[in-house]
């Protein structure tokens, strides 16, 4: 018999999705493995770039400094090149790309795929989970008895998991129960395959190569992402560490098709051959690389599957695994991280008896969603991306500023900080006036604020971690005597048994589940923070002013920044959605304990399903959803 | 026989001045031992704030991110407490410290010795450099030989070293031969006495004690920089790290000194007593330590010993054993640490052979004066901290204006960043014109300009690393055509054999011991750093543009700040002060090669002796000299 074991969570797969899942949930303390059929780590890898919005996520990880570190900022600053009168390539604008403007990194990082895994290999290991390698499953069963299902201390899923490395029949298998499983083993998913998920999709017709090369060049934007349209066809310019550029390369079906198989024959997507295609797009710049031609390094086909698949309730399908698209916007990895930053703290939550489990379903609602926009965008701007240029002669071609509309329309959403979660039973913009610019369903702007006790200046984002609590974010205006007043008798009602925040702490400890942050406006050289009710100040470092710095560069304009009116007391909270009323309302706590309810179970584990409808309103991916209000 | 060996340097001691020797000698590569009698490092010890040009000088050798991470900022607002007419405290004012108005980090950092001794111990271990220990000198001798002292490879220093854990006599001596030795061994230098310096100085007659603690209190300024007067005394608050706050309290005479002997009596520093004396300067504000009276950890006596000691051609002191002073004002380690980094530099730079060892007298010369301008300050700063506060009876005393002024006088001095080296035979201010803004004698400012490969915004200071090199700074003005054709020319010069940058390279290698840097006016929109010829731009990283990055928050107007104008070419160097001629004048390469002449040995190690006035030429502590000029 095969040894048995248990435990909360199996995470298989240890690319992008799967590690950052296993870190978030290692860090929050949860009970979890991660196996992964491959021996040893990637080495090296296909790079992606790593979006503003997926480092303001490490960020909330403590992993954004080495990532910026070891990584190359690409500056967004975007060159297009096109067709010029005599046919060869010609600036056409160098642009700065402004259309994420509220990012906190306003860059790209480009870093090949093995160091990025090692920052999150490193921080788990801290956390005391290494991945078991190389290991995989062979069987998977749920069970069917509802009871095990509804209930939490069960482990409803059963996977057989072989190593493979086994000296000897004994040792190489074993059983897992697992209260959860998330399937994040790529894009050929075994865990897809297994529980017969059906594929939604299309393939596309565009193919490409992809080459990493270290050029002598003598062409000016080569280390600056430049898109390149050309009669010789397309090219796009990806600055990446020290000296090495990849470029990713529009191939025509006589480069690489097989005329007798109609496939892409990969074999002919040699470093040499995209070399040359690359050399003839890039005239009239000369185009060697570095010690002659041994800058080709990997090829890979650019065909496109696009596909979205429903998880199901007690296995998730991550990343790759539930869809594909083309590489050159550079969201593989955003998406697939962003899909397990989503699930990751919704799962602690659930194991941990705070929330209904039903809270998980938020994860396909949200990401299908996502993943549904990303290969919409992808679609749209392939085709643009890979269409013949505009020129005298081809009319229909596409043009230079179409293609920057598309580009600058785009923005928003490549960058990742534009990501919406659109209203639905979850996301209720009916309060969102009492902080307009909050928008109800992005995530948490950044806006450095200082600290009302040293006068230091903290970027919001840093005090809103990754830590699986929620945030309650409490702008009480200006320290009037009266709003210090109203302030105590707030803090006296939310301090009571009956109150939110007591009743859903679980051990009586508001600390333990909620992190309240007050952002005080007023000036710096009169600031009094013991004012604020000792209630909203667990910390002197908990209290934040809207102001300047000392050297008055950093901070201030923040209640003006987020539509916030510092004559009311307005509370925001981040990573779920609630509704809370002005301290003179008398209804505020009905309306705020309502809400938690549905949202959080006042005793551990109230019951496995709660209806759908009911659960509706946490949805926030890790800050992605912020509301508020107040005169409810 | 005892065992013989030999080392290039060897430092005495493990301190602030030990450890930035060792780790700056570690990392030129330099042979290097560095021994203390102390059996393990300072595992707390008393704090010191580091200040914001030691912060740059850290971050020189790229080790201030893990302070700044471990550390506390004080953000260099700084509160003031007075008598009100009650005879309690009261606020006077609080007041943003903006003496340092050009500080990269415009705060101090607080950390325990020993946190701040792990970071330097950690990066001599990467460069394989580990302190020795417990080991200590027990003889030395230099030799008179005037043929040896004048070699480069000889060793005519002879120290004797004893192991303080010896098991037995065999292994319990060693001897030492080294081409320099250096004292960094604290205020009871054995190093200083046994070459029998004498202390120059006097002692002052305040008292201090210090008092770390975790404070649980109304008085709303604990977590910034304080200074009270009070009619109980005296009392500095300095937040530190977590939620401990250091004061240094004054102590009168009674308090401390024993009657019999008129001595000072540590016995009777006890923290209870610290904690009694300050809870009557508080006064009106209540002053429990959290959890009880336990917070007292340290105390230490105030007493100031002022001198300073002149070094040997061989042997050099540093540090403590140098120069004593009170710690008010958080000079201590940075005075310590900022001695070992102006004479690291300087030692590799003559071990290497690049330099005439002549170079060595500035070492004296720059700290001498800048250790006296320190025991001015403490002396005058001492005698108003300790002051009585002027009141209605006490009409002599110090007033709040008296001192914010002389804390605001003396605010570039204490940040480091006006730290001055006055007009001499080595600082030559003829040329201020050319760039009048980098004021000849202090260190290079901060600036930010992007880079123009990649319009990435780059701090100028992180390009001028603390590597021995020189920094040749390029500020073309604009690449218009006319320019890059002067610019073509220019670099044809100093390519020729009989050029500087040439003649001084010893290996023909440029980069060996020059480090170029291009630094043209423009837009980022239309800049194309290849117009600059290679000479100039011997990596695509170092060609950087005054331009702002695309957020359009940072960077721009460099070129204004230091005072250089754009329609000229102007070489500016760091690290070592020279005349440049602008590339019309016939006689720049004459004046060029000249005072490179003196800094530089154009072949390995021309002679030990060269005479003081012809090595004036160098005296930049990594940065602190930049000269520049134009049409000589």
């Amino acid at each position: 018999m095969p040894p048995e074991s248990r435990v909360d969570v199996l995470i298989v797969g240890a690319g992008p999705a799967g590690i950052m899942c296993a870190n978030a949930l290692a860090m929050a303390g949860t009970d979890v493995r991660i196996i992964d059929k491959r021996p040893i780590k990637v080495a090296a890898g296909q790079a992606d770039g790593i979006q503003p919005r997926t480092i303001e996520v490490l960020q909330s990880y403590g992993l954004a400094e080495r990532l910026i570190r070891e990584g190359t900022r690409c500056t967004r600053v975007c060159a297009f090149y096109n067709p010029g009168r005599d046919g060869r390539i010609e600036c056409t604008g160098r642009v700065p790309d402004v259309t994420a403007p509220t990012a906190r990194y306003p860059f790209e990082i480009t870093l090949h795929q093995g160091a990025i895994e090692a920052i999150f290999l490193d921080s788990m290991k801290e956390h005391g989970l290494q991945v078991e390698r190389p290991r995989q499953p062979v069987e998977i069963q749920i069970s069917e008895d509802v009871d095990e299902l509804s209930s939490p201390s069960s482990y409803p899923v059963k996977v057989t998991v072989e190593r493979l490395d086994a000296i000897d029949e004994e040792s190489k298998t074993e059983i897992i129960h697992a209260k959860f499983v998330v399937g994040a083993d790529g894009a050929h998913s075994w865990i897809r395959k297994a529980l017969g998920i059906v594929m939604e999709g299309e393939q596309t017709d565009y193919i490409w190569g992809v080459l990493d090369t270290v050029p002598e060049t003598n062409f000016p934007d080569i280390r600056n992402r430049t898109v390149i349209h050309s009669e010789n066809g397309s090219c796009m310019v990806i600055p990446r560490e020290g000296d090495t550029v990849r470029l990713y390369i529009q191939l025509s079906d006589k480069d690489v098709v097989d005329p007798l198989t109609g496939r892409v024959d990969k074999n002919k997507m040699s470093p040499q051959k995209l070399l040359s295609v690359s050399k003839k797009i890039f005239q009239p710049y000369n185009w060697p690389t570095r010690k002659g031609s041994s800058g080709g390094q990997s090829t890979s086909s650019g065909s496109v599957l696009h596909l979205v698949i429903p998880s199901r309730d007690r296995v998730f399908i991550a990343g790759d695994a539930c869809h594909t698209h083309s590489p050159k916007a550079g969201q593989g990895m955003n998406a697939s991280m962003n899909d397990t930053h989503n699930l990751a703290w919704k799962l602690s939550q659930v194991l941990r008896g705070w929330t209904s489990p039903s809270l998980l379903k938020t994860y396909e609602h949200e990401r299908r969603k996502y993943a549904q926009d990303l290969i919409n965008f992808d679609k749209e701007f392939a085709s643009l991306f890979s269409g013949k240029p505009r020129t005298a002669e081809n009319e229909d071609g596409v043009s230079h500023e179409e293609f920057l509309r598309a580009f600058q329309t785009f923005g928003g959403f490549t960058s990742g900080t534009g990501v919406h979660y659109l209203p639905s039973a979850i996301v209720d913009p009916k309060h969102q006036q009492c902080a307009e610019k909050l928008v109800i369903g992005q995530r948490m702007l950044p806006q450095i604020f200082v600290r009302a006790a040293d006068i230091r200046p903290m970027e919001l984002q840093d005090l809103l971690p990754s830590d699986v609590r929620f945030k309650v974010l409490l702008f009480p205006g200006y320290l009037t005597k009266a709003r210090v007043g109203e302030l105590g008798l707030l803090a006296e009602e939310l301090s009571k048994p009956s109150s939110f925040l007591k009743k859903y702490s679980h051990d009586g400890n508001v600390s333990t589940v909620f992190d309240i942050i007050t952002i005080a406006a007023g000036s710096k050289e009169d600031i009094n923070y013991l004012h604020v009710p000792q209630f909203f100040r667990p910390h002197w470092t908990k209290v934040l002013l809207d102001d300047t710095d000392v050297t008055g560069s950093k901070g201030g304009h923040g209640y003006e920044r987020f539509g916030i009116d510092p004559k009311q007391i307005t509370l925001v909270v981040v990573r779920t959605g609630w509704i809370c009323g002005d301290h003179r309302s008398l209804d505020r706590h009905w309306r705020l304990g309502q809400l938690f309810r549905f949202i959080l179970a006042p005793s551990r584990w109230s019951g496995f399903l709660i209806s759908w409808w009911c659960m509706v309103d946490d949805r926030s991916a890790q800050g992605y959803l912020v509301r508020s209000c107040r005169k409810v």
